[in-house]
């Protein structure tokens, strides 16, 4: 892939300095539209259009599938009004939407105008969807066909079947009001004879999603039973749409890529854009917020510091462990989040197995924090000789440990309770909250061996 | 989904003790084998066997695709050698040597001697390749014509295609050699008039893999060119199998888990094992080697404090912001490797980029810790009334930000370049590094500022 796009864009390059269009056009012809858009992404904007307008309207259409938020947007607002709205309407409709609604809203009501009257209605039906649900990510266009038809007729149906429509590998079966009722794979269709009638061998027992649906739970669900797609049904099971397996390959990929930046505290905006592309100061925008909100957090570490500002001032050496300890249990707390998020992603915790959840951290955190407290306690006696100071750090391991595990595993499940993706309860929140929570039990821990010693 | 689930348990888990193994039977039979894996996922071993022995084999080889490690080896260790190689040889061939080389390679070669010859002899070819390659995601079962038939034969042959062929989307042309000439898909086909020879109309610019590629690669490819499958060919060109796109789909799923177990800097076994079956020891054996590591590295924060105690036990607040300047650091670095992750997962950088990234994250964090040490530097003047105190904060914070910065960028690009998954450098990891680092800028950094104080 990569070795693909390193021959493209300098032969690309070259041609466009050179104003070689004809021979472009050429070159392009030959490509695939996903390699294209890789190219693409990679021009100035106005090289973008100029090479966008080389392509036919059907590679234009599975180029625009591709390309970030930002190239999307510049392209159009290059496009003449008819140019875009007759691409839109070459578009699958889930497209459109994305494209009016997040990349050019600006432009909604012009292109909307401008494109057909039926793409347009199902566009402006899609578009009453909450976002990232099921009806965002649906086509109106599939291959539906009635029960009483045979094999044969609707092998001779799909030969006719529309272009538009983007997979026939799945065929619906309504009935006179469109309620589903039925599926079948075209393979199955392939194996009967041709006077079986579609009633006789359709799967009656349809797994379906509903429009409001979160596109997590689509793709997890496509996921779990390997279908090739899934139909979108109201609440009277009647058919609205179908979500195709690419889709939900991008919805996983989406994901995948939003989940690492939330657990780094980065906010996710949503889009694709790649790295390079997105201005700096936007990128800077959305880490300040959290940086800032953890940074004025840990300033209560401060607090805790002053409150036993006695004790560090009467046993020095006690400050050299501070890192370490704050350290020690923001690693582990960072290692049960993950645990536990990964859990619920993939459903193997629900909310009802909380208590399950924290007697079995519980206990992790302890074993860990002993395993831990015997390395760092002997290490400290070896390295101050002081016994008491030794003891004290043991045990603060032990309870930061077993603290930061338990707080770990509480704040995702009580955040996927609450409706909140689990995933923004990142390494640094949890490491930010254990920190000024773990100074505090070290300190009250040395208080108590070490009194003899403050005194 | 977690519907069927909670419906479903409790339905089995009665008619397991009553004995109603019949009705037993029928209730499964009508359900879907993915719903029937999560139900045995969490059943006790011999009660699982136990249901497991009513399916039919085509629903027990699907359900086998879905469970967890443990519950294969469960399984297969209770089950007669014959009936597991009967089972095995209903399984895709990639999924039987899943189960021969990771769950029960104990008894490997034993089943594969019962297994029949040819699926046998397909198993040993596809052991051969490197882990988590496409040689072990492929299936040599799928659709392969000459160029000289006609659409009306190719359709023809399609209804006689043997049912363990997993999927008929795309259909594969290859010369008298196995070399691979063409592809089209099912739905091309049925556009072509009858007699329009196959060499007409496929598509001979063929993107595909070799078996030695990494499944991400794999993965990421096929999500890219929106594919249903994807060929895997040696160096000639010799076709060896085809990927298909739910398989496809586990990858992705398992990547993405295993970036945030990673992430968090636990060591992901390359399981889908449910959170719960997995013993305690197990989780705690490789969580606790990491934070051995990291706290045994962390170690070095107290050499460095020890370095200059005298600074500290001249000005006592300067121990203060110890906990919020190295988590303020750990956290930047956090959000960096996150974002970098991020970007060579989804192949907008490169390593060829290292500059230009190191350019850009250099600026962020300055910018980010300039914005950072007002706040920090006003709160510390506001508590302290120390001018120079709150000086020495606002400028470390900026080195450390900015130093956590370029860390976090640098890191996992040099990963990715020698091979390691960028993944493996978690927020923990970073955190730790920018501790005793960061310690020692701050320090230094005071010793200029506060030199005058120590005195």
């Amino acid at each position: 892939m990569s070795t693909i796009l390193e021959r493209l864009e300098p032969q690309v390059r070259e041609a466009l300095e050179e104003g070689h269009l004809e021979s472009l056009r050429e070159i392009l012809a030959e490509e695939h539209p996903a390699d294209i858009s890789d190219v693409l992404e990679r021009l100035e904007p106005d090289q973008r259009y100029e090479v966008f307008q080389l392509l036919d309207i059907e590679t234009q259409a599975e180029v625009l599938d591709r390309v970030g938020q930002d190239a999307t947007r510049e392209l159009f607002v290059r496009l003449p009004v008819e140019e875009a709205a007759d691409l839109l309407d070459e578009l699958p409709m889930d497209d459109a939407v994305e494209i009016l609604t997040e990349d050019v809203p600006e432009l909604k009501d012009q292109l909307l105008a401008a494109m057909e009257t039926e793409d347009a209605a199902e566009v402006q039906r899609l578009m009453q969807y909450p976002p990232e649900s099921a009806g965002l990510l649906m086509t109106e266009k599939y291959v539906h066909v009635g029960k009483d038809l045979t094999a044969a007729e609707a092998l001779q149906y799909l030969q006719r079947v529309d272009e538009e429509v983007e997979t026939v590998s799945d065929l619906y079966v309504l009935d006179d009001d469109n309620k589903l009722i039925g599926v079948f794979s075209l393979r199955e269709l392939l194996r009967q004879r041709p006077d079986t009638r579609i009633e006789e061998f359709m799967e009656t027992d349809i797994v379906f999603v509903l429009p409001e649906t979160d596109q997590e739970t689509v793709a997890r669900t496509v996921a779990h039973y390997h279908f090739m797609g899934i139909p979108v049904v109201d609440e009277n099971q009647i058919m609205l749409g179908i979500i195709t397996v690419d889709d939900v390959i991008d919805v996983l990929v989406e994901e995948n890529t939003e989940d690492i930046l939330r657990f780094g505290a980065v906010e996710s905006d949503g889009t694709d854009q790649p790295y390079f592309t997105i201005p700096l100061f936007r990128v800077l925008r959305s880490r300040f917020g959290w940086l800032l909100l953890l940074m004025v957090a840990d300033t209560l570490t401060g607090t805790v510091l002053r409150l036993f500002d006695a004790q560090l001032a009467a046993v020095v050496q006690l400050s050299f462990y501070i890192p370490l300890l704050i350290g020690t249990g923001g690693n582990t707390g960072s290692q049960t989040v993950s645990t536990i998020i990964r859990g619920l992603a993939v459903r193997d915790i629900r909310f009802g197995d909380i208590f399950r959840v924290l007697r079995r951290e519980l206990m992790g955190g302890l074993l860990l924090g002993i395993g831990l407290s015997i390395v760092a306690g002997t290490r400290a006696y070896i390295w101050d000789g002081n016994i008491l100071l030794a003891v004290t750090v043991g045990f603060s391991i032990v309870a930061i440990c077993t603290w930061a595990n338990v707080i770990g595993a509480l704040i995702p499940m009580i955040a996927h309770r609450v409706g909140i993706d689990a995933a923004v309860v990142s390494a640094p929140m949890i490491s930010t909250l254990v920190d000024a929570t773990g100074l505090f039990i070290y300190l009250t821990i040395a208080g108590l061996f070490l009194a003899g010693q403050m005194a």
